[in-house]
């Protein structure tokens, strides 16, 4: 995240980051209500997670960016099929739950990030 | 809004603004989410609108309230139908913003706006 | 509540009658909304509840939250119920307010008392 | 509580079922304090009060507000009694907290409700 | 101020009444920048106001309010002339205080007496 | 209120003329709940008052404070009156703001006041 | 408003509604208060505007900012043409309005926009 | 105070601990007022005080608090002899400081104690 | 600042320097607005200021605010002059922002420090 | 995290995770000063951590507090290591964010967890 | 602290001696934190206390902030002494505390006072 | 400061402005402490800063933000230096507030601006 849009990048991750922290707080504790086992420990989460794995050292703000927007895809594609399943087996909490709170929270960051990638060539990595 | 509770009104109806001054805000952030265009130009809504135009000059307090429970009528009927074709498409994040937002604001600000003129004979322009 | 988790369960229930006096007002306005006439007196509400009545005296903490914990699954059993009814008749925000407030709130709520319970015998009235 | 004043008795009515709130609270913690068992439960609140019952249905505001007067009549009176009794027995917590507080809050609670009904004739049913 | 406006009346002039401090303070504070002496004795203030004393004991809503809104003309009328002074000596300071703090307080409040009591036959004592 | 303690006097006052507006405010509702009428024009003041009137233009800071002394002495001898007298006629309600409220601020006050003039030759007029 | 500088405009942006609202909110209190109807509905808004309406579909962003400093331009003069008529008219109260908030939030939020878009061609619609 | 219990009692000794403080500030004021002199250096409180002096060392939970009962009922034991005192003097603001503060913090206080220890028995040092 | 009231000067020059602070803001976004550069280097301020420079070392506290009262003199003077020339030159913006912002806070500190200094042997270097 | 102790655990960890997060930031903002790259991808973190991974499933309250607490051990120890080398290399920035942040913040917290497992066997995985 | 710098030593010393209370806080913990056994009875601070005891009855308040100075310059002395000993002993945490917090409030409110005490003979006892 | 990423630096540089003046007030206390004299008036910073002075009128935004980073430069090798010497003198006062203060934000706002000047040719003077 460097250059001329160094800081108000600063702010709107710092924004995308806090209400990320939120949504997983939300999770855990409903995989807590219904009689399952939040993971937590970095190990844990990178045997099962489906984002890409970023490239080492330092990248450029455009390819940061365009792996971001990849990764709300790849979220919100998951919540989507969730939410029918929710809604299949009438759990309605953790429905409105990804509903209300996940798949609104990623779509608007989702038109954050891209509006400012607007006009730069996005990378696929 | 004029006469002995001119005042409890105008703390009512300015609640009421604020709420969907905030309406406005999320529904324009949706349609530019989905890739839209918002309008915001008084010319634009005036070409748009549905909700008939008030006649010029001053009202009384009862017309100028019959006009907005009217409004609020029309508002909800297209948001219902709204809703109706957001579940079909399973535009999700749409569909909650309007069942969760838009029309409960709708709705409890009618029986407020209902409640205060009961009693009152309901003026139909 | 007596003995040496008092401190923690006075917290913890105050937290939790806040939550229901906020649903509590949030359906009662929902009951004016739709045309109906709230109750409030505890005679009314007397003949109406189907929570089984607590014994006279004192109770020891783990009955009183056994039953706590039985009241909540009847409620939840009946918001189920009642989700179902509403999506039928497309009564959208009442629909919203069970889903996002009503059922939320008391399965979080239900999650925390259990999780005091655990590995104390359970004690049905 | 309908008609051109429904929105100021809701703001009006509002804070003094808050401030009432808080005094049950109070009493509860002094019942307890004192070694006495508070009641909560609709069903035994119902056996013991003896603030008479509303009549189903839906009331006229004036009828609504004045059983509401009644019934604050019922409450000091024995608040007065038992501030006779917590003197003569010097339980001088008791005492403060009934004069500072339950009986302070009725009577302004009172003067609001009353300048409100001046001048619309009082309904004794 | 009695009857079925009395919570909203109150609400209204207690708003007034603070404001009306606010502007007392800042006017004594610039008397006394200037090397005057500020008077606050209610002797003193009784000697030299020319605002008409209400009669003793009760008044009628209506007539109290239009008591209010002709001590406003006096005063407001007092401010302009003033205001005209103060500009011809090149009192800036003053100047400013009156026309951005006094003057604007005191015809805003003018408006909202006003409005209360159109329909109302205004009574001049 | 001038010379090299100025700033701290101003503060000190300030402090002490906002909770004497307090106590006004409080004696005023309860005067009104009683059923009387609360006077508040500077005439009617001025009549009733057994405080003794400043004399005309500056006085030196002792001799100011020392009139506040007094003031407060007068006061606080009437209140300490008032409260046998309510403690006589079982007005609970009033007896308890006169102790609570009025008698314990005009007493720190008192205080606060004598305290800074301690050293300095009390002035009598 | 998109491309790399989306996040800093809706920001600023943001902030200079809010302060258009604002004093939409003075400015149609001052017109009720001078006995006049203040407009709200877009189709009279329409009716007498004579800031240019904005071509349809999506604009860029230097075009869009242009036609904002030009519609400030427009506001801006005629704001000091009705300044000078309320200097010649004595009505110091909407005099005041006008120079204290109308004119100086104007100003200061023409700056901000030509600022941003210094050493970028500016586009006349 | 260790154990699986410390941090809910570290937050309720905390609690306890800031309103003792403040009923300390309060009766030094009151003791200044009556032209006493507050004492406050260690050395002169351990001359004065009657609350038997704590074992060195580490003490269990239930034994130190067990002690914090036993001062409790020191103090509030002292504090009816002295509002008997007050009110027999007719020292009405130090009679209300007692009964308001003192009596009915400390009162409250020994109630969550109590409540702890309960089941546990209860030492006596 | 030193001596018997070093705390309340200490108190009260940290608020003007706050308010000062505040008002150079002001000024300095105005300048940039009207297209004028501010300068904010001390050398060039230095070069610009003609409130006269204080002596090296320590200063009595009546000297170093005498001296204080002397720069709030030359800059009301300076104040004075430039808002005759505003006036004169149609630029109400600024006008307004010294009668409202910059004059009526250097008068009221004015005060504040005049009133401090009485009865002290004014000081002029 | 269950049985009796599982609100006032919960609360504990909830305050000591937001701790932590705010070192994660602190830390991680002093990495990039410095010109390294930060590192938040799970992976990356499971490459490089030296803490032992915790089971699958669910552990009981003692075992997991007690991996906890050696978790704390290994970060302490690291940053105390750490501390000397930046001391040694005149890194003051780093090494005061170490001692002032850092250290402090895990000394204090595993002070809160050893205290709630006195008096239960620590379990050594 | 009486005569006219009354109400400032009053604001001065308040802030003191919640300042002092936060520090006692830290230590006490840090103490805990470090195995040892925190004081607090006033009789076991008489017995460890290097600072003299002060006369019985009143004092004048220059001999009073005399004595204050002294205490804070035995209390720096030994902090001064400490803060060696624990950078021997690499204890970080302590040293931290100590510099940062313990050093650096107390040097400052040795500030303040001295400040005050200027130009008034300081009293040794 | 001009340009697309005006509104963003003007943010950065008001929170940079705000933590310098921050800075200020804590190192002039501690000159005052130590029994120097803090200097402020432009005149005495001109004759003794080492920070070069810039060029008269407007300077390019990189032009303007390299000296900014060249200051920082300058600032905190003095401050290392001033650490060293106070680490050598035992003023560990002095030592903890510029290595916690005044180091650290420097050192964070040296990244800040070197983020945003990055991929832009830095311009020495």
């Amino acid at each position: 995240m460097r250059g001329p849009t160094f800081y108000q990048l600063h702010l709107l991750l710092d924004k995308h980051a806090g209400e990320q922290l939120g949504l997983i707080d939300l999770m855990g504790e409903r995989v807590q209500t219904l009689g399952g086992v939040s993971i937590a420990d970095p190990r844990h989460v990178a045997e099962v997670t489906t984002v890409p794995q970023p490239p080492n050292g330092v990248e450029e703000v455009p390819a940061m960016l365009s792996r971001l927007l990849e990764a709300h895809e790849i979220i919100i594609e998951k919540v989507r099929e969730t939410i029918t399943k929710t809604a299949g087996s009438r759990d309605d909490d953790t429905n409105d739950l990804l509903m209300s709170d996940v798949l609104r929270t990623n779509e608007i960051q989702v038109w954050f990030i891209a509006e400012h990638l607007l006009n730069i060539p996005v990378v696929r990595v």
